[in-house]
């Protein structure tokens, strides 16, 4: 009771979703304009999504807003491959997750996970893609802006107590792999589509096997009824419904992990020797204002990271980059996998500006003016692209 | 566009709103079963709250989750007067607030405010009267367990901003008094409902004018299109559609301060005599777990704040305050007006016990085992008669 999510805003489903923001000079793909929310996210707020596929809804520009996390029912969503049937949240308590790689590998309940362990991390939950858009080549595959990132708070147990509990992890591993429990389709090599992902064993100290996403329990679409949660990683990384947990020795052989997600140069097909998606990096973006604005004081406010580490200062330009403001952070700093809104006081005049922002995380990583292409357009992190053009009257 | 929340979980709205946990040994005043959201709140979590009336809804214990914040489509409701039509949200930065006691009075627009300066603060809402169920006297008004309470985000301009941006606080002014835009109906002194409350002018320093609740404007059931928040004060202090804020030399003349929401003894009537319900003091309880669960370890969960400053640490007892364990903070901390979700790993054998916690703030203050009687029953803060009956098998 209460684990499935019914109908909020289905009424408005079919209005507003459309590309409010045009970033100016840069690509924005022109979209098929599909406006209504599939069933399984039906509960989510239509008017702050943009509906990009069944599979693939992106977060507004100007839903944002400046309190640190993201509401769970604006937070975009991104499945590989459709989720499995509701029913999984049937029952939450008796999900399995089978714990390999491992020196007493066995399978655990969601109600064991819940007596080993408690803790909850703060966290921007960002698509691979996202920022897709912004490349000059034109990547395939879902042209995000900015709206596929989103900061929540996952709840769970760390993934190192449970390893210690059973042993610690066994000889020679050197990776984290998770399995997802999305049901294939009949006839095809499941290596194709089986969402597998592996990450480096150093990350085990940050992963969580995660029930709870800000405050409830984990919806279908967030995977639910348990997530492996890698802070820090693309989106990607962090499997959904998942059913298997090993410390393994190689890669999963998944194409997922194979030959996808990989950040091969421009023309190129992905393989194991291009680096896999894996840490984000520090970056941000302007979240208003987007619309005409009067002269005289105007907050600019908008969100920034560091993905790994701390965010330590962002600034904002009025005039493309040019000259430079610091901004301020507001609110509480909920940790180093979160980020920051922050507000930057300009004084403007009636004219057109492009505004655009750059952080630097504690590492003094700063965001470059545009990010390296990569064939698959992952990782985008530039600042000059995400800029928006406003009129000053 | 995207103001008015619509049919979230409608279709469950019937069920499982009940009474699910039963402290043992206290008074827990039959209800009558209201389970059906009001429509203004149709999009909130039905599984999640306890409809005592149209505008008393209560968060069940078990829905508070560990992650430091509530979700707005699980906070409690409380309404002293009907809300205003929903149109008051169809433009919201046209919405007007007064400002008076000022050395330059004027009114002033949503669309201003937001050029003034902003921040976000994390703050416990609670109710005056949540945990009056606990009180043995048997306080007439709504029996408010624990759930009259959320923690969650405000973002909004800080009021000592606007004041001295028109020119500073006028001469002898001594609390600030905040007006709400309900409508009250004709043929009745309007004092005797007028939503119109002082707070001591030492709070100032901490209001905001809010637009934001949780990353999204403020819905109607929550004061939108502004609300003045009143950091570590009860929720009734913090009043919604604000339509003036003034700085004054006396308190409101309306009933609801002169003799509404006061600390007077049993069995006497509210006067300007009595202490006003106004800062919030330590405070704690468990959340989980609330059914019969299994011997070995279990994981204590709950909820500790300090009302105007930190929670320092909290206790938990298994034994009903005769022995206690220290527990542990889970999660970022939002600031000293935040809640903290603490766990205590315990180890039970089976047998009954009954689980209580004891939190201490930042200067020392402890929850006392019992609160002081009040006649309205306010500010319960009492550690023993939260406390959760529950049996390890």
């Amino acid at each position: 009771m209460g684990d499935f999510k019914i109908g909020r805003r289905s009424l408005l489903a079919g209005s507003g979703a459309i590309l409010s923001v045009m970033a100016s000079g840069v690509r924005v793909q022109a979209q098929e304009s599909v406006t209504a929310l599939p069933d399984y996210v039906s509960w989510k707020d239509a008017d702050a999504l943009i509906v990009h596929s069944n599979s693939t809804i992106e977060m507004e520009r100007s839903a944002f807003g400046t309190s640190a996390f993201t509401p769970e029912d604006r937070l975009y969503v991104r499945n590989n491959v459709a989720p499995p049937p509701a029913s999984i949240l049937d029952d939450r308590d008796a999900w399995e997750v089978s714990i390999d790689g491992v020196a007493e590998p066995r399978s655990l309940t969601l109600a064991e996970l819940k007596t080993m362990g408690i803790t909850t991390v703060a966290m921007v939950l960002q698509c691979s893609g996202n920022g897709r858009a912004y490349f000059e080549h034109e990547p395939s595959g879902t042209p995000w802006q900015v709206g596929a990132a989103g900061c929540v708070m996952w709840t769970g147990v760390p993934l190192r107590v449970v390893v210690d509990a059973l042993g610690g992890v066994a000889e020679g591993m050197e990776y984290v792999t998770g399995t997802g429990g999305e049901t294939l389709p009949e006839g095809l090599d499941p290596l194709t589509l089986l969402v597998e992902r592996s990450v480096p064993l150093d990350a085990l100290d940050d992963i969580l096997l995660a029930w709870e996403l800000n405050g409830e329990p984990i919806s279908l679409a967030h995977g639910g009824p348990l997530r492996m949660v890698v802070p820090g990683f693309t989106g990607v990384n962090s499997v959904k419904y998942v059913t298997k947990v090993a410390m393994t020795a190689e890669q999963s052989p998944a194409l997922i992990q194979q030959t996808r997600y990989r950040l091969q140069p421009v023309g190129e097909e992905g393989g194991p020797d291009h680096p896999s998606v894996w840490q984000m990096s520090v970056k941000s973006w302007i979240t208003g204002p987007l619309d005409a604005t009067q002269a005289g004081r105007v907050q600019v406010t908008g969100v920034a990271f560091g993905g790994t580490t701390n965010v330590a200062s962002v600034e904002v330009s009025a005039d493309d980059g040019q000259t430079w403001s610091t901004a301020e952070f507001i609110g509480p700093d909920l940790g180093k996998f979160a980020w920051r809104p922050f507000v930057a006081q300009m004084d403007l005049q009636p004219g057109m500006y492009r505004l655009v922002s750059r952080a630097t995380d504690a590492d003094g990583n700063q965001q470059p003016e545009q990010t390296e292409p990569n064939d698959p357009g992952y990782n985008h992190n530039g600042w000059r692209a995400p800029g928006i053009e406003i009129e000053v009257a």
